[in-house]
């Protein structure tokens, strides 16, 4: 319990993590965010340090978590000149949790050893709340060896280590995500489509929503986003930008294996258009907004963010 | 409990339904097939009368249910000229099980109304096991007063009404079928590629759906079908025949409701991609054929018929 623990990346992902782990008597000893006030605000609740720069994290921490958006932003903070988390990064354990392309991990965990350190991928595939609470269901990648020597850390975010998985080499947590968020996607466009008919054909979607849940037709998104597509709300968990991304990365490995994948290819599609049409920052519920009737042509009204 | 029950249609499912109500203590005075063989041998286990006519059909039975394939043989078996289940009609009710086209339902009611009898919609959400069973997701449409008459026969099919919904007049039934299995199409042909992606990634499939079982890619389909993708056993319970047809009727109801479809079509073309391949009676997990590397080159090896 007395490695110093550090995040980059401390949105609402992030942040939520970083109190999980100190509500559960960790040292988190440090925080940093590209926009330095988040950072700091942080930095004052749970009485860390806010590192202005990475290699200031990287010299208050042992292990250090980033929580980043995608694979540019990646690149950024594991920079090879510059400002980055390589600059003293000798023994230094490095967490990944974003989703990112798989060859994005394996990249690093080689640049990783150069520089005398460690990498492990910790792919999400829950959200804010679950942050909050301590049950993400965590995806690990990389050397197993690593994965023992952090485990008891680890174990905290995922519900005694009952939601986590190890699923291989450096890569795999990431290509296992993405496959997890397509098929989500496109369970999720799918109802979308569903609920929209239902509401033009004059149907009652309460109903509509209870057979499908009895039926061929229940998912877990059926659970989670059904309700929230029947009354607009679209406060974000898990953002159609982040959809659209997650499935362009399942894409791109499909067109690398030539599997065919017009499903998802539909469905990446609708996410992109949400982008497109300046909705990407709705949750993936909002993909409704592109299928029902008399809805889209204006944002919904701004419902306020859950926790 | 005295009325006597009529069975047009005794392939599968109805052959089950009249099992399983001759098990409940009902009279199956009378059966009909187009395969008349197929007739017989049931009305030899039931103790039935085979008719050899629809008009025998109507001679023998008060409460008949029609248990078919699609809209075309529905109108051939309720013509206005020859042999019909019109003749004679008088007082009889009509229960239709078919997921048919929600107007071919309309028409029905119409024209039975003039021939003095009653027509129901009773929409099936399962198949062969839970017809067995009586453990079938009814929805019901049509005239309420109808309905509560012969409840008390349904209840066995649907486990004991807890899994029976009247969803409304007649014709909403089917809407309500035709969407349950066009968002339950887009969950399997999604699963399909996903699953499909993994194989080729070289990731155990096992893992693959233990996680997407935790995570936001669970449906239940997944639990229904995954494992039957993964081993290529593909026997009968829905067949991809029906579900090019259920997913086109839900398609016609957004066409004509103006409702943007992408997903759903891109589910309804691989489908119906499986019936031009002669596919079609596979079982709509058959649909991972398309997508796994290396496979629907041929027709996998034929797996026995589940019961």
């Amino acid at each position: 319990m007395n490695e110093r623990i550090g995040f980059v990346g401390v949105g609402r992902m992030g942040a939520n993590m970083a109190r999980r782990l100190k509500d559960c008597g960790f040292n988190v000893a440090v925080v940093h965010d590209n926009r330095p006030e988040t950072a700091r605000e942080l930095a004052r609740e749970l009485g860390s340090h806010p590192a202005e720069s990475l290699a200031d994290v990287v010299a208050h921490a042992d292990l250090i978590f980033t929580v980043v958006t995608d694979d540019a932003a990646m690149k950024r903070i594991f920079a090879s000149k510059g400002d980055s988390l390589f600059k003293g990064a000798k023994g230094r354990i490095f967490v990944n949790c974003a989703t990112l392309s798989p060859a994005v991990h394996t990249e690093l965990a080689k640049h990783a050893r150069k520089a005398g350190a460690f990498t492990l991928e910790a792919c999400m595939a829950s959200s804010i709340t679950q942050a909050r609470n301590g049950t993400l269901y965590l995806m690990i990648g990389g050397d197993d060896v690593v994965y023992q020597r952090i485990k008891h850390v680890l174990v905290h975010l995922s519900d005694d280590g009952k939601l986590m998985r190890y699923v291989g080499a450096a890569g795999r947590a990431a290509q296992m995500k993405a496959l997890v968020n397509m098929v989500m996607n496109i369970n999720t466009a799918g109802l979308a489509e569903g609920l929209a008919l239902a509401d033009a054909l004059g149907l009652d979607l309460g109903t509509v929503r209870e057979v499908f849940s009895q039926t061929g037709a229940a998912s877990r998104v059926l659970a989670t986003d059904g309700e929230d597509m029947q009354k607009r709300d679209h406060s974000c968990y898990f953002s159609a930008g982040h959809a659209a991304k997650d499935s362009g990365i399942a894409l791109a490995l499909a067109r690398k294996a030539r599997i065919n994948a017009p499903v998802a290819t539909a469905a990446h599609a609708q996410f992109s258009r949400m982008v497109a049409v300046g909705l990407g920052e709705l949750d993936k519920s909002g993909v409704a907004e592109l299928t029902f009737k008399g809805r889209g042509r204006r944002k919904p009204a701004p419902a306020k963010r859950k926790k």
